[in-house]
């Protein structure tokens, strides 16, 4: 823990079976213009959306809503996301959906009273708000993004197709509460499960390929890649095991929700890779990353050699006696690798529709950050597109 | 996470070298009368003392003080405080010191306004709080308990000899914020230093040897013992290193701040049994957990034998071919016990003061608590305590 940090994440979650009930204690909290905010409609046939609209019924709000939040919102979403805020005066949006849903709201929370164009303020300039934020609360119904419990949100610009994530520092854009059941998640396709499992497992490799101290962090980290690997194997084959999918869903949160990244430098460079093929597919979000990650993090081993090594060990228990370090951190990739393919997720940008002719452009909207072991040159990143297709 | 829970902690940390400074930007939130309490006066001698009344002084605010707060934190002193609390009409309560002092701010908070009697209420009820709670804000100068992001209170009923913890559920005792600087640790005795690096081991542990599910948090706790190993390493050779005083000092927060603990069944009886020894002597917290750790979990493994082998190999690194479930586990606690001996840690009771005479004593003084694999009978905690001799 060398660098000098604040900590503070107040959302407080309802974890478990039958956890929706705690709604009912939070909504008096807050005013009564509630903005409803879900997807494409599959929790009016799961029977949540039902429940939650009997709940907001019950406390006597009145209620607008905001259906048909897209996989990788968009801009064009949020700005009219933005005005049926306003025209209803909300003093709380309630997110009901996934980690998408959840981006937006906050999106949306921190939008409406927004004096510039948000997109401008927020997501080119990553300016934090100076404007009143709509309190946030999330009904979570899916896994991965860990957006119940941080101050992310990720909006796609589909008319320069880029796809950006702005991490807010301020603590209003944080969900006030977030509602964590993972009956929910039973129902999901494979696809989406999966895509979902390597999301939250990527959130920790990005965090922790970086950095070179002995942090608690990374220690922190490894615990939660060994119950993810172990979770997932169980869920992969038995997909209604509540105990592995509740362990997953609670991995989930703990992987982005800051603390696994305090007191040290990151990576996300798997993330902006990803989301730059996002912006140019309508991909699930997991398989982006999990199509770019081994060619991504076979050109970044040699820079971050002991990391690699220490990944190795400590969470594929890749035994070293007689081995180079290279060889056992190779060896660590090559079991992450099998991990992968043994889930079923993508494992290369051709299965999801990128051609060789889209790597170019491809290239041009890759955000690259610091903190990475080598952040890669226009060249480099050409190259490993090109290496995942 | 097979249980339902809430999690909600929003003590906003200030972590590193000079965060006192964000004192400055805590104060202004809370009303003038502030009560500044502290103990036995090492933060005068170190200028830590000096550097927080100045910036109480800058804030205007007007100050009381509670001083001597003893390492096990009396009930004459928590009435005492009470009284100056009240008289001051406090608005605010800074502690600053080591886990005593925020402990004992804690009981301040919840005691000044309560209309009964706290002991009654507090620590023989279990009751929470139902009038107005102080806020609380520390500055921490000692490592170990976790006090600072937690609602947990320890007080001794020097009368009765009763050493109790309570760990309230109500948000407003946790702290507002706590300052952790690692650099206020570096010059605390050895004894001290590896006294608390035993508490935080321990924690863990209380919270780890208990359940049979594949929770995460049981991952999460491996990570935090092994960095926990690794640092408090390098610090008992190397005092002065920050790094691994900054890892010790965060891996103390996150030991129990109720993280671990979620979604499982904990353990806690070499709390309760070394708490009964603090109730009869001065010996510090650690050392009196570290005396009785080895027969109490010798006495424990056959009950949970799974979770002691994976503790070996997790934690430990203990190889398990060739060897039956049983000699795997005895083998991590005999690592356990090379560490605690390599740290120089209390190994026994006799060395804290303890007698033969006092054991049937402490036995009627200590808590069995439910959730560990055998909660032990009187006639067990007699036989561990003698064995801890």
């Amino acid at each position: 823990m060398l660098g000098t940090f604040t900590y503070c994440n107040p959302t407080k979650l309802y974890f478990g079976e039958g956890s929706l009930k705690y709604l009912k204690e939070e909504l008096p909290k807050y005013g009564s213009n509630v903005v409803l905010i879900y997807g494409g409609g599959s929790i009016k046939k799961n029977g949540i959306y039902d429940a939650v609209v009997e709940i907001l019924k019950e406390n006597g709000k009145c209620v607008a809503e905001i259906a048909g939040v897209m996989p990788n919102p968009t801009l064009a979403k949020l700005y009219e996301g933005v005005q049926i805020a306003r025209d209803h005066q909300a003093d709380f949006l309630l997110a009901v959906g996934g980690g998408s849903v959840c981006d937006y709201a906050k999106a949306v929370s921190v939008s409406a009273y927004c004096k510039e164009d948000p997109w401008e303020k927020y997501y080119l300039r990553f300016e934090e708000p100076d404007c009143p934020v709509i309190p946030v609360g999330c009904v979570l119904t899916m896994v991965g993004t860990g957006s119940e419990m941080n101050a992310g949100a990720v909006i796609t610009n589909q008319e320069t197709k880029q796809k950006i994530g702005h991490v807010f520092a301020d603590e209003r854009v944080m969900p006030r509460f977030s509602v964590l059941d993972p009956t929910y998640t039973l129902t999901l396709p494979h696809y989406q499960i999966v895509s979902g499992i390597y999301d939250i497992f990527n959130h920790i490799c990005e965090q922790y390929f970086s950095g070179e101290d002995d942090n608690t962090s990374d220690y922190i980290s490894e615990g939660l890649m060994r119950s993810l690997l172990h979770s997932s194997r169980i869920a992969n084959k038995d997909p209604q095991n509540y105990e592995a999918r509740s362990n997953i869903m609670w991995t989930a949160t703990w992987a982005l929700n800051t603390l696994v990244a305090k007191g040290k430098t990151t990576d996300w460079m798997v993330h902006m890779l990803g989301q730059a093929v996002g912006g140019y597919t309508d991909a699930a979000h997991g398989m982006t990353l999990s199509a770019v990650s081994l060619p991504y993090y076979r050109f970044l081993l040699p820079y971050g050699l002991p990391k690699f090594k220490r990944f190795a060990m400590n969470v594929w228990d890749v035994q070293p006696e007689g081995k180079t370090d290279r060889q056992i951190a190779e060896e660590g990739l090559a079991a992450m690798e099998a991990w992968m393919k043994e889930l079923g997720l993508a494992m290369n940008l051709t299965q999801l529709g990128v051609t060789e002719d889209m790597i170019e452009g491809l290239a041009d909207v890759t955000l690259v950050l610091p903190g990475g072991y080598n952040p890669p040159s226009r060249e480099e990143i050409i190259r490993i597109f090109k290496e995942s297709l």
